[in-house]
């Protein structure tokens, strides 16, 4: 096993790949990122583990099986989820960081200047399909932005009171479906449900008028903790194994009239998106930051020392049905979120539940303090009374039949970034 | 396979085993039971599927080992969990319930006649651990009793008012966290949380001082559904393996402070206990009686025609520490549900969300209309103000410290009982 000792020079800003697509400094997965993954080929239809590194795949299985990746764990990245090699532990996944830091790394020779290994080892990108990264045993979603909380009790409670009194002590969350969560790509058919209409007595079945995203991250848990072992917030970070961007799909008709008293239900489970790529809590590193002040002082088990907050700048786009371009709806910054991973994960735990390897924990949407840094059409067109223009011309409220919409994320680095790659769905008409 | 046309005699009240503690007319186990389970014994500590009768338990995977099971899947029975059983699908479990019936009865010398085979396939239930008998991918909890429903809203809303209008038009539900469910006699460590008191305006955290069950059946997925396929009212028993008891243990005042406007979250995923034996719906078939009249009429997908209501009786005990006999707090009926399981299901699965084999479905506090017969100590003690009294001395508001709480359960036959056995849980005190 290599020294964590050695991790930093992992995030060495001046360190290059021989693979030259790693080096652009506008691409998502230079050899500072090295997110992790499950991907398939034309050539082997095998699920196993990847790593993105410029336009590339590292096959990790392959490169386990040539000899090149210790771990020690046999044939661990011979498998269609990332868990087994996840439950391996920090220690592993930081040690394979700095092996494969090294190995793509301009000046080791082992790969680059072998030709006949590179081909058993890569796959380009291009040819291959990005499966779900985890099999997620348990999906947890938080609420976690104090502008998204602010602006959704603004539209329908009181702008006066617009955040209830509970949400400034605690990470507000709530189970999530986990068996609907999927990758990013996988078209989204729009729901059908119970609508209430404002002119009738009793509610309507039929398609979701009012079809929305939410722009969240998820991360995903890298070490459980046992039945009535809560997991301390000053700890909590060492059981996160690494971040994805999450869409929170969200039906805001079948909400409104189903989520009380019990919470969003079908509104949500109908489908969740998540990109493809693990990004690790180690390569977000460099960009760790403050969290905003929390006022009122969280109670003792919500406090964390140091900063605890990422910096990563996230995008939502839409692409209309034949539009050639799509629109760049909102722009914000993971780091506006209120409370902090660690403080979600402690608050989760805190009377007892468990939570193990592969669980997926959602952020809330993330919105900014500006009209046009807000994670959701929702809020953006403050329920459809401000339609957005669209780059090729047209408006839209909510989302309709045929529309894409991606999110994408990255930590602006000093000539590189760490990016998520895209989180995309295109939606599907309802069933008849 | 054996014809589906001879299930009806496995549900014959005369039939009698040569196992002579299932004719017991009290017993939870008899021929007519015939309930899955995954069980371990001092013997052989392997976990593997059995079947309870009387005061046996047949081990499945000795008996398919022993050749006297027919089953289209080598080594289905030697699992740690039901799902891959399951998933063979109904044909299969009606077939092998067939099986076990001719088996156990009293007419057939295959097992009656050989000790040495019977000491092979049968371990003495006092001898064996019963474990969770479904690896469960995904538990969803509803709402589904009026009197429940009514009385929460009740207490905390609106005694007027107290049904929200959402309620009499969809079977409400919301997710819950599957890594929490225990199996009966799993101790259940008192949650701490938040709490906020009435004479201070921060929280405070603490332990749940109003710890409180929740009386529920649930049942298990038998065969799921793809994502955006959703399973008709009509077709949604098919989906359905069996059912269990369910205590949802809850922390009412944890829940009062966070649930708004998410749903429960820290309050109940702390525990969720249930019985260690499946009743297949097939065993229930007798007692299927019509549920209670829809007023207004649901809309269409949520429309089945005939008798999809069980009758099955439920009671709740509590022993408090030291105390050599147990109080039975209440007494009510699964037909007093509003909401059918088949409802439920099509609910679920009408904006497209997939379910899996093994998922676990509650069915929300079974409260009937008569004090006596409410599901929860909420109800019981309407918030504490009507203290209970306990047979040998004492009273309860709440659970404390040291309380085991049962549930059991038993449809009433002719001379036999279809039982389920106890689903038991005992309090220990909150970690300092």
């Amino acid at each position: 096993m290599n020294a964590v000792n050695d991790l930093p020079s992992t995030f060495d800003a001046s360190r290059k790949s021989w693979i030259e697509s790693a080096n652009d400094p506008l691409g998502d997965f230079p050899i500072q990122n090295l997110p992790f993954g499950i991907f398939s080929d034309r050539d082997n239809d095998t699920r196993r583990v990847g790593v993105a590194i410029g336009d590339q795949i590292v096959d990790l299985a392959a490169l386990q099986a040539a000899g090149l990746l210790s771990v020690p764990a046999p044939n661990v990245f011979a498998r269609d989820a990332l868990n087994d090699f996840i439950a391996l532990g920090r220690d592993v996944w930081r040690s394979v960081r700095i092996q494969l830091s090294r190995l793509l790394a301009c000046d080791t020779a082992t790969l680059r200047d072998d030709a006949a290994l590179r081909a058993t080892v890569l796959v380009r990108a291009a040819d291959a399909r990005l499966h779900l990264p985890v099999q997620i045993p348990g999906y947890t979603d938080f609420y976690s932005s104090k502008e998204h909380a602010t602006n959704v009790g603004s539209m329908f409670r009181d702008p006066k009171n617009a955040l209830l009194p509970n949400w400034s002590e605690m990470p507000i969350g709530y189970n999530g479906r986990a068996s609907s969560v999927v990758v990013s790509g996988t078209p989204v058919r729009r729901p059908n449900g119970q609508l209430k209409l404002p002119d009738q007595e009793r509610p309507v079945f039929g398609a979701c008028r009012k079809l929305d995203i939410e722009l969240e991250t998820g991360f995903i848990v890298g070490a459980g903790n046992a039945l009535g072992e809560p997991i301390a917030c000053e700890d909590a970070e060492a059981h996160i194994f690494g971040m994805v961007l999450l869409n929170d799909w969200s039906a805001r008709d079948i909400q409104q009239w189903e989520y009380v008293p019990l919470g969003p239900f079908n509104a949500k489970t109908f489908a969740t998106t998540i990109s493809p790529w693990v990004v690790t809590l180690d390569a977000l590193e460099p960009f760790r930051i403050a969290q905003p002040v929390q006022e009122p002082q969280p109670l003792a088990y919500l406090r964390h020392r140091g900063e605890h907050a990422f910096d990563i700048h996230l995008e939502v786009t839409l692409r209309a049905p034949h539009a050639r371009q799509a629109s760049t709806i909102a722009r914000t910054n993971f780091k506006h979120m209120y409370w902090t991973m660690a403080q979600q994960l402690a608050h989760h735990t805190v009377a007892g539940c468990n939570t193990r390897v592969g669980d997926l924990m959602g952020s809330g949407t993330i919105s900014g303090p500006t009209e046009d840094s807000y994670g959701s059409l929702l809020e953006l067109t403050w329920n459809g009374k401000k339609p957005l223009e669209l780059k090729e011309g047209g408006t839209r409220t909510f989302i309709e039949d045929g529309d894409e919409l991606s999110l994408v994320g990255w930590c602006q680095g000093d000539g590189y970034r760490v990016g998520f790659g895209a989180c995309t769905g295109e939606i599907l008409p309802a069933l008849a």
